[in-house]
């Protein structure tokens, strides 16, 4: 009942909806899939997007799920200016030092027609305002006046917003000029509840990842090399790409007292003593949509993981008359109601009838590479048994079954939960399969270095993750960085055995993970 | 059990939450009311607002209903770049006039130390970016890729964004420099699916003033003066303050050709001819807040529909030992729990029980200028006869009454709606006592110049809404605007009978609406 995809080469290989295939150019292949879904668009606008319906929907059930968890661990929305004044951004050193190089900047605040007729910005700001790259010093600055007593700690509070940094090489969700993410907030009283709060937040943005975006990540610390510009200690989630690449999933830092000193957010403690707060941030954002795309996406196009999935099961009637159609449309709609009745992860199951005269064979195609979960084709002789055509996302195309109408609608949530369970293990077998423990510099080097299937792939493929020891020299890793384009990924919080550093022979505390990385 | 406000001045009148009261100074009542709930502060921006939890809650309260009304009406979400290329804006040229005046323009993109170690914006920009102020130009350039059959039509998006107004007078939630809407955008095959489409948004946002917010509103058409910047017609919903002025809270434009003419949406019809689309765009912003504030606020601070409530239910254990303490909260958390096991307005009622360690007529006072529909006391006698002491927001604070915690349980969703319809109703009565029919310039100029009560207020409030015939003059709109600061702020789609108008004495088809405007 299928047709084959419309947009593969003719020729004697497989074919499949996506061109380029992942072994031919990964890099254009996820760009490919980000179409093939309709997911977002490049803008007239140097490194901004377009969200696209089915991109923001996905962005839209991410959001809800985070912000139901923020809420359950006693955080509050608020909202904070756009701009920040140059004047806040310098109050810390490190981290005016760390976003200078890639900010928007607003000067003026009019636009006037000059002798030529053309409209030029007029109105010079006194004090030019920063785009805010990140919050901490316009929230700092907030905090300084709702911080006074130990009784107003700890204060716990996130923000949905936009950002903008200005980056030169941009690509979509991963690394665009404008994002958008949620960043939290919080001051403490004690440096101890401060660590608390960072390492729960790693812990709730790894539980994201996992249980819902079926992403296994590795949690860790950053070296001094990677951490946020002004921050004490960063934790990450890092998440394994099918082209063994590392991507940064969320960052959780633990500011200690800088921000705390840079914005005055000072508070009488119980003795009546004066006391600077402990501060924290921490954030994701549509990266994490660039990271789901490329953990479980095939060369037929996105694979969604069910529990984030914007429609979970499509319908598709398929007829050849009209006197067929009607029939056919009426039962498809029955059981969308019967599957709507159902719930899974919390909410009821999400579905669409796909009524559109199209032909078939385009809409399967046009599902498949948006990632649904599970397809259900209903022809007139499926009606006849009062059975369904079920394909799913996480198997081949052309494998497909029958399966009786009832049966199928009692067990949806268990098929979508099996297939997102699927999802995360084939993810976490990928990852272990290309994850190696290194123990000399030249197996390391080779690692990383010598092209890896398909021999002429536009960009070789280079080994995957390296678990190694290392004495934590920062200019080593930069050299390493500079040589391999390799770096720390992170130091991972379960700790392994300790050890002799390759590089350096020195002692080493454990090890950890080194790739290259988006 | 209640303890008088702490605000109040010590004096001969009655005493009051809110210093100082509406009729005292209403301006500054306006911004102690804000104060007062915890709503937002000024920041160091010039112009920009801090949103507190309590006023994004509120927001975010807002946002789920309007976006479950827009989606029930067939709208998808998407996003579209905070940036619009100058020559962009200039596009449609009305447009770009009404703008040019007030935007925050982006000229550099990096930060340099100059010779004296000040940073300094560098890497200037080959095109300027203006902030968005709104997004029908750069959503105009996405709809022009999107569009190429009818079969694309119609096209129904939404956007949640901040956009940037660089206005000079700024008061928060009404004008801000940057602030929270939505903005819907949508693009037709024909004018009059386009006309529909207008007046079906101007209906939601209608429902949703009326029906979520309490707040009576007029529907009608803007004059020419008006209208948004580009349209060809513009609708509005209009409320009066309770200084009688008037409060646009919504509007919804029929943009006609003219945006899709500037950005080249053109699809093939049906017979295979070019056309133009015709294309709305509609949008209400966190002004609601504001107006939400100013319809049903009274002299002890805010009061909330219970509909949009973040709170609906505050509960407050009043005691005076430990060992009542512990009896009375262990109570006052069961009764909490039963509470929420109800449902109003499609959702499990909101309760909190405030536990904090604070005076419990602090506490009270605190509630009350939040503007929390229902406040329940409880202190160890309540307990022992099972029954409860409620107060209610629409009431005076000292009207309590002691009810069996059963029944008051039971009837929870019956006492929200009553709150919530006598707000409207309270609201609409308002507006009808300070509307007035008005058929001479003489008494038109009288209603909108003699001062009214109280006689010596900093700011003298005037009649109200004026209901006049009206030629339709422009120019003698802008002399009436000069002279009196007042403007027609619609003409109503509820039709009047013809007459004459007082100005010209020429023929009018209908009344229109007068009124001084935020």
């Amino acid at each position: 009942m299928s047709s084959k995809p419309q947009t593969a080469p003719q020729g004697a290989k497989a074919k499949t909806a996506i061109t380029p295939t992942r072994d031919e150019n990964y890099g254009e292949w996820y760009q490919q899939v980000i179409r093939g879904a309709d997911l977002a668009e490049n803008s007239a606008v140097r490194g901004c997007m377009v969200i696209k319906p089915w991109g923001y929907s996905l962005w839209e059930n991410m959001q809800r799920v985070l912000d139901d968890m923020f809420k359950a661990t006693g955080h509050q929305n608020a909202y904070f200016p756009l701009f920040i004044p140059l004047s806040f951004m310098q109050k810390e050193a490190a981290h005016v030092e760390g976003f200078a190089k890639e900010c928007a900047v607003v000067t003026h605040h009019r636009l006037e027609a000059g002798p030529d007729g053309k409209l030029r910005p007029t109105g010079e700001l006194e004090e030019p305002l920063i785009v805010r790259p990140t919050s901490e010093t316009i929230i700092g600055d907030a905090f300084s006046r709702w911080v006074q007593s130990y009784r107003d700690l700890p204060l716990l509070i996130n923000q949905w917003a936009n950002v903008v940094r200005w980056e030169m090489r941009t690509r979509m969700f991963l690394r665009t000029a404008e994002f958008l993410w949620q960043e939290g907030h919080t001051a403490h009283a004690t440096k101890e509840e401060a660590v608390e709060e960072t390492m729960r937040m790693l812990e709730v943005y790894a539980t994201f990842a996992e249980e819902w975006m079926a992403v296994p990540v590795i949690r860790g610390e950053k070296t001094a090399n990677e951490r946020f510009p002004g921050a004490e200690q960063t934790f990450c989630i890092e998440a394994m790409m099918q082209d063994r690449k590392a991507l940064q999933a969320g960052t959780s830092h633990f500011l200690g007292q800088n921000f705390a000193k840079a914005s005055g957010i000072e508070f009488l403690d119980q003795n009546g003593q004066h006391q600077h707060a402990w501060t924290t941030s921490w954030g994701v954002s549509t990266r994490l949509i660039g990271g789901l795309l490329m953990t479980h996406s095939d060369d037929d196009g996105l694979v969604l993981p069910p529990k984030l999935a914007p429609v979970q099961v499509v319908i598709l009637p398929i007829y050849r008359s009209d006197e067929d159609r009607a029939r056919v449309i009426e039962y498809c709609r029955s059981v969308a109601n019967e599957l709507r009745a159902q719930r899974y992860a919390d909410r009821p199951v999400s579905v669409v009838v796909d009524e559109r005269d199209e032909r078939g064979g385009d809409k399967v195609w046009n599902w498949i590479k948006k990632g649904v979960p599970v397809r259900i084709e209903v022809g007139p002789r499926d009606l006849e048994k009062d059975a369904l055509f079920v394909g799913r996302r996480d198997r081949a195309p052309k494998d497909k079954q029958s399966i009786p109408r009832s049966e199928f609608v009692a067990s949806i949530g268990a098929t979508l939960q099996s297939i997102q369970e699927g999802l995360f293990e084939r993810a976490k077998a990928y990852r272990e399969q290309f994850t190696k423990r290194i123990d000399t510099k030249e197996e390391f080097y080779e690692y990383f270095t010598a092209p890896r299937v398909p021999e002429n792939a536009p960009t070789p493929i280079h080994g995957g993750f390296a678990l190694t020891h290392f004495s934590g020299e920062a200019a080593l890793e930069e050299r390493i960085k500079a040589e391999l384009g390799v770096t720390v990924r992170c130091i991972p919080l379960e700790k392994s055995e300790p050890g002799i550093c390759p590089f350096t022979g020195k002692p080493s505390p454990q090890r950890v993970v080194w790739a290259k990385a988006y």
